[in-house]
């Protein structure tokens, strides 16, 4: 179970409003390599996953990415605070806030609902890592985008926090994998599964 | 953010293997009606919600439902353990078991990958809360029926704490509900937004 | 079955062209919380609605709805008349028009074709009763948008309309809860299903 | 505007409940091909339609299409009328009966909720109307499967008139493309559209 | 098999970067009628197909739509090849962009990604050719559309080359249907399967 | 372009029908980690992919699984030939019969048509690799499955011969892996982008 606490891992304070800006960000809410996709895949992957450490390691990092979600709608709740209807109007934010307003909805920067067909839990844990390693690679070029198209230093220092833990996930599954094949008593570097080819 | 706390908040221990119960059951991790929707639902809805107590609620009961979430993980996870090849074949777990082994992936039970379409965000305090008690009542149709359709007792004895859980919810947005009405100083028990009628 | 009257539920006469307001308006004709949800979702439940007045209830506001559906596609289409290709270009309604020229088509304002998952229908009378309090606050809600990004008088006066007829079928659905609820015997006011509880 | 008359287009009246299927017949309330699409489709369309004849059979055939709708809702609420558990929970019923018990819901056959993906409004007379075509050739295929599934005589009696009234409708669309084509001022059988291509 | 050769079907040479026009004409290589859907159509409708002459019919086209989609690919890559970052931020391009940076992803221009829902296979010839003509007669609206928004001459040279094709396929679909008629002893010209009517 | 030959990369013969299996290998067609999605994604990731090399191995492989396409496409051809119409019945094909007849359909097992919204093209060379060697993954685990599901001789002769390929597959995205982050001049093994890091 889990136990919330108030505060962010990072703090976001944004000064200025950018319904725009706040139409991008979204993705990394809802979007195909968002920070929900990511917290559900990892946290969904850890009941068939073998051996404590990477089941632990999927619920470390599952978790922590529920709070780097919570951390992208507060980027997103604050760039849209006290706007006048004309913002909205002249902006590429009018399509979202038609249907939410100025809510925090799981969407991509298209407008297409979160789907869970944007990720994957196969139950086979090489197949899931793998998985995973892509997933981290994903987000950081969403990150990595989201900083070509943004200016305000108070959204990219946040943005530039989030990107970095992504990049440090993807080193810590890239661990996980080799100590899953060294698990199965695999030599190969692009391993294969033994219980299936041998 | 978020930090997590190893034990299930209520026991799931379960000892006999069913895959075509699971293939139901799975409808609660990622069906229209089921946990995953609800936590994102409230944990969503909270950014744009005003006074503290309603975006506190929506808070509790949203990280509450992540545990929930979790619950019906290991109930899936454990009725698909140590299965035979045999099992699989014969039951309508197959078509689930091609693409996740036996994985825990959100999906409802006819197959249809979680999608965010059935939740709502609105922006409107009104509408959220009113999206949150049909939330809650779909949540315990769902269970009603999961009970009509299981007589094992280990999964019975877990699925009715959950859905008592729901009613709980139900009733405090119903109490929340009220207080906006009162705070929104709206007298008519079928509130409407007084910002824009009045 | 249904016979079709030829006029308007409400007269609908629109002077100026406005693709980039009709690429808002179109998410009322197939957009998450629109008129073809609200009649589908209507017209669907009252297959296992109990009781008379009840399933006369559902049939007659699914029906009504049918009529503003077709008063949201008069809306669109009256937007989208006699456009110039340059009008087209320069507005988000673009992205709408390489698919479907100036016919209407129901999708939401950020392109997502309707779904059904946005609706629910969970042969529960509560449940089923209590989802559409939901959808008509949800409906109102987009049309109190509508109105914040509108200022052409003739496309207001009939999204007023509209909006007023979802707060009356609010009222409506809430008084049939409650017929439901003294039909279930049930007192208390956040009812629950006694054929279920006790 | 529409108005309802509380009589079925055809008289259905089943005997004996059968969920496995009730299973398969919901793919014509919601599925890809069934009549939710088909009334959508005409019913969109003609805004965009020249020419009064044109526009007026798209309309006919729209509406008599909701009333195919109901009596398919009709056919499966017959079907699942006071059903056992144990009916529900051996029968390829359960996965949808989790979600919706006995209530009408528009999904496909294989669980996909209905999706305006399965229909085109496309703008142009000669696509639209050749996508009409398919429709009711698809449609009509979809009556020959179910029958070719279904022993029940009092379903078959229903899904026959169904069957008939697709191919009707077929014809029908197939005189209006030849109208449209001679207004067009087109001798070629195979159209293409003039304003484009001269 | 398929073996895949270095040249485009017919070239593709654009000057001058448009990353609006780009996320227009992305809906031709995975939006609802755009050659992704075609050719996954025709190359699957062949299976069930018969006579040889029909299948091959389907093959070639099938084939020859592979190519398309490749050219479409092209013409979006070469739109948006060396864009600053201005470009991306002032332009409707920005929320394709976060996601799939300027790489080619199968959706529409709306941003919705490419579903199989907006195809079908029947399994019944006269069902599934006619669904081609329709197919046919939409991606030819859609190529008429992008022509209307796009007044690059680099573009439109290849646009109108895949346009033209367009319109031969649907003769070639006419003719087969015809085919198939003769075929199926059937004279009537909005011909039904006599193998079911009877 | 591509050109067709109409041998199959590895021979299809099987004897005897089987639609229950049908309807489990329709899932490497349609399914979320299928033949389709393979292809699709690396014919699509090749516009933004630099290098020749690496551009010319995701032609390669991605034309090689256009072939691998047919070859399931022949498998669930085969195993529905002939069928009785009791053999449908009976089957868990019933749901996929009602809508495609025999036909062959790109959806997953367990019925959601074709998604793109399960591949991933990015624009970024790393990231594009990394989801191609998940992807390998993902499909080798579907055909472990497929094997444990089918005792048929003749579909795994098949089935193994297209699982041995995405190994293959798999060791080659991981060479191309190694040899983009020697031209990036990158030393360390999980590497990321060093255009945006460093």
């Amino acid at each position: 179970m889990f136990e919330y606490h108030k505060t962010l891992q990072y703090p976001v304070k944004i000064d200025h409003p950018n319904p725009k800006l706040a139409s991008i960000i979204i993705t990394q809410y809802g979007g195909p390599d968002g920070e929900l996709g990511a917290s559900l895949r990892y946290l969904s992957q850890r009941y068939s996953m073998p051996f404590d450490e990477l089941k632990g390691l999927l619920t470390d990092i599952g978790t922590e990415e529920l709070g780097h979600l919570e951390m992208i709608g507060a980027i997103v709740h604050q760039l849209t605070r006290n706007l006048k209807d004309s913002q909205i109007e002249d902006s590429a934010f009018a399509p979202y806030f038609v249907d939410h307003t100025t809510g925090v909805y799981p969407t991509s920067a298209s407008g297409f609902p979160f789907s869970a067909a944007s990720i994957a839990v196969t139950g086979d844990p090489l197949a899931d890592l793998t998985e995973d390693l892509a997933a981290e690679q994903k987000a950081r070029v969403t990150y990595d985008n989201i900083l070509r198209l943004s200016d305000d230093p108070d959204v990219n220092d946040a943005i530039k926090f989030l990107r970095e833990r992504e990049i440090i996930h993807f080193q810590r599954f890239g661990e996980a994998a080799d100590l899953l094949r060294r698990k199965l008593h695999q030599k190969n570097i692009y391993a294969v599964n033994p219980a299936i080819d041998l």
